[in-house]
């Protein structure tokens, strides 16, 4: 039994090969894979080989924003049976370290992480997986939304790492998927003033349609000041400012200025990372005034609350569908992913029909 | 300068009095009073003369859900200026104790609480207050909205106190008004899945209204049944069960299976509260499945929380409004409130019209 | 390869057993067992055959509070060698539910945990359990105080759980083994004003030696006096009380008690539970109060906080030893806990000299 | 009545001047002040003449590390007499704020600070000031003590704003005054491993003295390098490091060190801030670890805290007191705290004998 699966042999080289259909271990299930969302961490490895400390230097499956259909279970393995449909979890952590044991296994030193080097992804019409780590998606929630659970979880961690709450006013540097995914789950969490910046109009307009109620186009407008009188709260001007900022543009000048749109006591989560690691920014003006800065890496225990939220109709992951892509096509598709950055939003590759 | 007030002067004896129109003290406001909705602690101070250690000693102003109009300011006030719209925050605490000054106002020894003797309330037409706990209202939130982020700011609180989180699943037990406002101000937390408890259709038709996804009606059919059945997540029926459990009917019944109704690690909040203080429950079954029992003593910090929420259309108070008196009939008001308390919900005195 | 093993047959009965020395799977560690003491739920069971739902149906071995030496470890173990010293947490959950997934593992509805029917405890000379359970004890720390170490979890738990702060005041209701672990885990979280209760003078005397700044004999002294005395902070004596308070006696009258030891705002921590779950309390009292009942089960994650606090110093566990019982007299040591409970503190089996 | 003040007039010119003894306004108390310590910024301002964005633009008294005895109280002043040895806070804030409402009344935007212009502060025999924010003195602790209670709260801050939990590992940098109540606030709240980083043996000595396990004299050693050997808890390398690091030293270089030194999930909290407010580091090592950045500015609620630490003998203070000068010698005494920097600790003033 062979399947068809999409190979990254070296930088901006994906080939179609046939592998042997994978057995479910113990405790695993195989999933047939119908959606898999692309992220630009994969194309960054399809662009330059590597992530930081993480260096392609074998073939590799990219893809692990995946969704599709239950084809087998392993030994064990009680819930799931098949044609069940489901979403996975990209990460399998080790379960026994301190992380693990302590509720942040995002963080566990052994990670196996679907799409990073040496682990395989999800561009491939089978996949086996721990159970535990697949999650069954209601009939109400689209392929579309099942696969794009992965960016919400980003979203819905920086939600929970700015401890949004009831009320707040919360400002979104950057309006790409993870920024609507980041928007969409603090005005889940509770924020009622959502401020969303971005360069790029259609990006702010679907933002207001996900949630926003404020948009700033920062080639026209001088956000820290917009924002600085949207959040005054009848106190002096050092005081005003957002509850919770999430920078996920990934620029070093966002993230400069992330640090003045908090206010005293508030909360800046940078969710995008600049590409470079060295950093100058005025750190004082956050400290001084016990703004927080908090990063995050991936996620955890946020699928559940991802498909509740889905299931209620909380939050729209649909809509963020631009463009799509066949199995065979992954190499184009990530090369438009790679050129059209700018005009596109979240590119989709349909692995079964 | 005479104004007209409702002053309460022995059980079941309310009369309609003139009194001299106060003068804003330094850093106070004085109100036109036009909203006062009739609290259920309103009607027992007028049928009991007492709540607990509080006792009616000498003639009382009840009411303490209010808003109106700025008439004057007092010396210092900023902020505020004549004919701006205010909802009035019923408690002013000492400011200088343990508890002022770590957040916890509301449990502060030294409070000075409308309606609470001998302290006077809202059922007259001038009333004097510290303009720290006056708060403008947005044209967007009505009269009666703005008159009942009183009982608001309990659900809010409820809410905060139980932890609420994006996903959570709730139980409301009792969907009077704070049943009601505990309901939404849970799902602007972000409850995704809200269970209502009643025993009254017209009540869950309202809860269903305003975010219920399910309602029970206790009379007919087994709440913990249904409960388990909806929250058992795959888990052994030992661990069905909401996140968070609202007790709001204020029964030892209601009281005694709220400790059921939470999965192990949830939590329990005692919004209302058993007439008879000594309760009979199984302790041990929350205890021993670390759900947490946590009661509320009104409120802190919970306005601006319900006015950001209001504005953004988020919680629905016009629709708890089934009933309306006059100024010159709060005797009928309170004594209407008494008796059709099972056919009606808020009862909302209009003091000016 | 045989061993010596107590086996529980029915109620008091309690036969020295020749049974095979197991071998360790993979990821599990083989322990030649050297202490364990004997804890209160050991003489349940070897007097009552059952503790609530869990019941004695096959013969069972007890013993949960164990330390002892690497003998082997299984496939895929690292970190380990034979002849390392090593104490061992009794509770192995599944590592796969939500409750394992976040950090709250103690509540795990798969847990497999020593000498709870079906699961055999640690009265043996040999015993495997996963590695990941299995905690190296420096050479500082004694063999009696590795053993402890589990009922100094439960202390370190009740501390988490009422998140005693620097500064705190707090209560502990019951100065047994599980009242001075407590205590002593309270003392070094930071509480400076620690006031035990207990109706016996030589566990008074112990806990004042372990850390307690105040104690009262509830014999002769008013508890609930001496206590709002000690706790006025110049405030109403409404508003006296303790930050924390532990009740560790598990009766009904001090369960009640504790409700009203509280100050506003503060917490109980319900360690020992009443032998009849049904009670009768003030819960308003507590509710109205915002005084938070919190239960504990067990716990997660804290034997490494264990290590790193007996390591400094900080803690004693070796005072706690009263008595000691050799591995043939198991049988012995249970009756003796049980007949003399108000004379001793902790009864110690040395399985191997 | 006349008293004698130390005046700063300008850069490096301060005057004792003769001025009225002021009379306490309602809810106030006089204070004949007795001690005053010497703290970084007043020495700031008597080089510089300011602080970033507060200059000093009138003859301004320094000092605002204070206690001494009560002289008289204001009208409606309960709880105080003459003759009652207190420790004055000196921040007072305006109580109606959002910030003072929730508890975090230190980022107050009307706060009135003692030595912060234009506010006056405490080289001066006699004080006003809020009843509430001065604290009554046991008597076992010292006036030394008693007046470095205000350096003891920034640590305490620093210790909640980090979280430090019972058996953490804490790096403190910088062994200075706010060094050294840093490392014992930690310690208090449960550190049980505590490094201290600094440049001169005689700091790292006390350090030891006040409760550091390990001392690194960054001199001669590779700090980083020995933090993660002593850190590694049997993880990988990339998984080293302390639960939380305090950087105390306010030098760009520790600043930048400090973010390599906490371990994934860990915390950096910055007590010292950098003489440059824009800083160069390496941001991403500390986001994509959830490594959280948290500064502080000065304190909320800690008096009473360290006040019940003293009491009990869990800080020492007088050890860090190196040097005095009466009140005429303020000049003389902040020439020596600017000049003699790397060989003093704490500097105290005796106001009166």
């Amino acid at each position: 039994m062979k399947m068809k699966t999409a190979v990254l042999h070296s930088i901006r080289d994906v080939r179609i090969e046939e592998r042997d259909i994978p057995q479910p271990q113990a405790g695993h299930v195989l999933v047939r894979i119908q959606k898999v969302g692309v992220c630009a961490s994969d194309v960054h490895y399809f662009t330059h080989g590597r992530i930081g400390p993480f260096v392609v230097e074998a073939p590799l499956v990219l893809g692990h924003e995946s969704m599709g259909v239950i084809e087998a279970v392993g030994e064990g393995v009680k819930g799931f049976a098949a044609g069940d449909r489901v979403t996975l979890e990209p990460g399998s952590p080790c379960r026994t370290c301190e992380y693990c044991k302590s509720g942040r296994y995002n963080l566990c030193p052994e990670m196996t992480f679907m799409a990073t080097p040496p682990v395989n992804g999800a561009f491939t019409e089978y996949l086996e997986w721990p159970a535990d780590f697949a999650f069954k998606v209601p009939d109400s929630i689209s392929d579309d939304a099942a696969a794009l659970i992965e960016p919400l979880a980003v979203g819905i961690w920086a939600a929970r790492r700015g401890q949004v709450k009831s009320g707040d006013t919360v400002v979104v540097v950057g309006a790409g998927p993870i920024g609507c995914t980041t928007l969409q789950a603090a005005k889940a969490a509770g924020a009622t003033t959502l401020i969303a910046i971005d360069l790029e109009d259609f990006r702010l307009d679907l933002a207001r349609e996900l949630g926003a109620t404020h948009t700033i186009n920062a080639r026209h407008q001088n956000a820290q000041q917009v924002i600085q009188d949207l959040t005054s709260r009848g106190l002096p001007t050092s005081h005003s400012g957002a509850d919770v900022v999430f920078e996920t543009a990934g620029t070093l000048r966002t993230c400069q200025q992330s640090m003045l749109l908090a206010r005293p006591g508030g909360v800046v989560v940078l969710v995008g990372l600049p590409p470079d690691p060295m950093v100058t920014l005025d750190l004082v003006a956050a400290a001084a005034r016990e703004v927080d800065i908090r990063g995050l890496f991936r996620y955890a225990n946020c699928y559940p609350v991802a498909l509740a939220l889905l299931e209620q109709g909380r939050i729209n992951l649909d809509r963020l569908v631009t463009h799509r892509f066949a199995l065979p096509q992954v190499q184009e598709a990530l090369t438009f992913a790679d050129e059209f950055k700018q005009q596109s939003m979240k590119v989709m590759v349909d692995v079964t029909p």
